[in-house]
């Protein structure tokens, strides 16, 4: 039996008594039951955030028609919002480089259906994991990238994406720079996986970084892309503790963990809609 | 400059639609502005939980009012209800025995006005800590336990506690088994720590049993206090890495570490109106 | 360039001085150079634990000639003690029955090169993951179990794990009991992964009984198999906070990333010889 | 019945095959029982580090005798090493300013025997917490500081840590740079805490920055001070989680469980003799 569907609205708007009020109001008065309601009030920059989820089972708007009949009441309050149903699932594209471990990991969650996203396609800048992908069946495309045919491949790269109607990008250890034509055509839906607690070793080898400075616990950092790089709102981080026993071997090897874990976790909040981006700052509705 | 004061509303009550509406409706209608409203569904159970806080600084109803027209809704929804005034401050009695890292803890937090709540006395079953807890202008109290004067000394305790207009029990390390009538007497609010991370290793020396079955990791776990000893419901937990190089020693030095948070963020939650408790489980808004 | 092959020394024996001084001066006189050397007493039992691996780059000893030499040391102080040569592969086979983090998790460390074993085979009581295995070229074996033909089963993975020369079995979620004969002739060879925080939530169901006691933290337990359920010598945990908002299949789904990186270390440090067995405890040489 | 003394060496020196041998043969020779060794070697710096630590008991040396005798060895070798023993305390003078937690955390400490110092003294730039020092039976100087009286007042401090033999300072959250001249004085001797994960967040109020990053975990560093600020060899480092939720205050709130324990840890292994400082790092034989 397929569970019912269910909507989901992010909210973020100036603070003013009534919002919660306001927004149960107009779902109750259709039929909604609500499944989960959480709200966040940022008192410095007097900002209202909400996230709402309800069951489509007996509510008496058609899915097209909630769309046009809640602008109205954003409209009232100021409100930047979104709309989504859990059945319309994420369509994803990852962007790989050689490594293997987080792509592995996001392949195999799709595979048994814990990531509830569509994979149309996978993109490297290199031919290494050509196999792997094919192997769980999904297109590889390769697309070697040198200082000379970088702009020409992305703009191919955005061609094949949007032929395949990809709504957000995973980095799942892409070691490319996106440029800010594609930052701009996906914005706050590129997520990448830096191997660092940021904001500490941002850029090239983190973990080389990490060893010099001695630090006792590495960690990864899950963010968007934006123009400037490491500097993304960050969506989730993760650490772990190591010692002077580990050389900067042992910190890539042991890292993978985390930068695997830390990355489907990010990417699972994102496509179920629990991700909110404000100020460069995510409210994150876990 | 004092901030206004804030109530807050902890419900649990069968689900339905329209909850969330209905008393955010009542708040609304008096003028009250939401600062931070939870709310959680279980789905088995069919239940639903809400903690939701306001300032009453434009509030139209006077704090007495609210009880009485609160109850009206409550009724209507078979809500199981509490209110609470961030002014109106937790009176706490700490039981303590003879170690000292809970007491030191806490009394610090407590100075520093980190812990809102007054602290009119300190039991104890020893004699151990009296400086220390004078050191901090609490008054000591001792009973000393034995078999036969247990009944009679628990009963003066109460007595002291009814004096002190104790509304909370913070057992800190007091290594005696709680009689049914205070349990009866403070239902849900005597709230114990257990040095192990329960359901392992419940009753009398968890850190030996630790060491016994050769864990990699110990805990603390703080609970509310039932008749069944180290059953009741669970508010925090949390655990630290251990190795083969340590000894009981050391995990009982270590523990301390533990105890000491575990219990101090369970009394914190709990002062502070975030803890519901329902069916030997609770829902921390934490 | 391959880096020289080292030699492993794993020793445990009543504890008296001069130990170390003896087993380093073997070494030292046959032109050993130390790469790690650890040791640790349980002041308790009096027993020495020592761990030494030496580079064989200029060791005068032929591999052949060490364990000979070596066998007059050891009796003279009792010891228990084996070696193994980081050259010498384990041969693992992978049990499991329907759920493929873990095993998806080991095939690709096991592919990248970062778990340096051989994988000659994958044994299942159920077809489901056969094309996964496949597609990681591991012959996979289906040995369907019923009560009935469960003694002939295990007699027949037997005689296919010896003519594959397995030495370590690792038990990836395989959701059967082993039989005290196959336990006996892998002693302290065979890895399970157990989905909680032991000795919390032993048998059947974990998830459901962590769910119904309430806990706030979750875990994994990695130990090897003895005749006792769920009472081996643990080898490695790991835990994860949860709260009241995790259903049970919440629970199952997080549980899942400690699961597979729980295994996979205890797997990692099995197979580079650095976990010793004494008294149903592990000494973990980390 | 006070347990017999022991001896500890902590050694560095250039890597070479035999120091295990030698070190234990020298111990082995006069009678020692080795309690721990514990030995390190890094790669790349080609550089031997050694923890053991052996029983007086039945050793043939008089403690007098041990550092003359052990300094032919170690010359032989370019050993850099450090002789101590456990019946000897380190005597520490903690620096604080108006925040009480660090220094109730470690005046508990050391009332309860847990932790095996000497503290003669405690030093403040302001007189917040005399009462608090006092209360604990310290003596408590207050040293106002200011542009113009730093230098003079920095000299009275140092020649009451030598009158009072300080062997280690413990910044227990002093808000002033400690000058050159005394770091020079105690080289690898003064321990302080940083409210960061370090390397991120250096300089003041790390919890704003940390807020205005947003992430979503917040550490605390102990490191030893060194001229450049926040950049001395890191001791230890724990994190915690927060969220959007979390303002600044909380953070400041939260972090202070960090800072406490983390510091106390830190002091911890460096009385026990177990940090070795090497090129900006430590070797931590926890």
């Amino acid at each position: 039996m397929v569970p019912p569907d269910t909507a989901t609205l992010l909210i973020h708007c100036p603070d003013q008594p009534g919002l919660v009020h306001d927004v149960t109001g107009f779902l109750f008065s259709h039929g909604g039951n609500l499944m989960d309601l959480q709200q966040h009030i940022d008192p410095l920059e007097n900002v209202f955030f909400m996230r709402v989820e309800w069951s489509l089972e007996n509510f008496t708007l058609d899915k097209s028609e909630i769309e046009p009949r809640f602008a109205l009441l954003g409209k009232r309050h100021q409100m930047t919002w979104k709309l989504s149903f859990q059945s319309q699932r994420a369509r994803v594209a990852l962007f790989i480089s050689k490594e293997s471990h987080c792509l592995y990991d996001l392949l195999s969650r799709h595979e048994s259906g814990e990531l509830p996203v569509e994979i149309p396609l996978i993109i490297s800048n290199h031919d290494t994991l050509r196999s792997a992908a094919e192997r769980f069946g999904i297109p590889f495309h390769h697309f070697p990238i040198t200082k000379e045919n970088k702009a020409a491949q992305e703009r191919a790269q955005l061609e094949l994406l949007k032929e395949n109607r990809v709504d957000t990008i995973v980095l799942a250890r892409y070691m490319q720079i996106i440029s800010e034509q594609m930052i701009g055509d996906y914005p706050n839906d590129i997520i990448n996986i830096h191997h660092s607690f940021l904001p500490a070793f941002v850029g090239a080898k983190p973990y080389h970084q990490a060893y010099e400075r001695g630090v006792k616990i590495i960690g990864a950092t899950s963010h968007y892309v934006t123009a400037s790089l490491d500097q993304g709102p960050i969506i989730h981080q993760d650490v772990m503790r190591v010692s002077h026993e580990d050389s900067v071997a042992d910190l890539v090897r042991l890292g993978k963990d985390l930068e695997k874990t830390v990355l489907a976790k990010a990417v699972w909040w994102h496509v179920m809609n629990k991700v909110l981006v404000y100020h460069n700052k995510t409210v994150v509705f876990s």
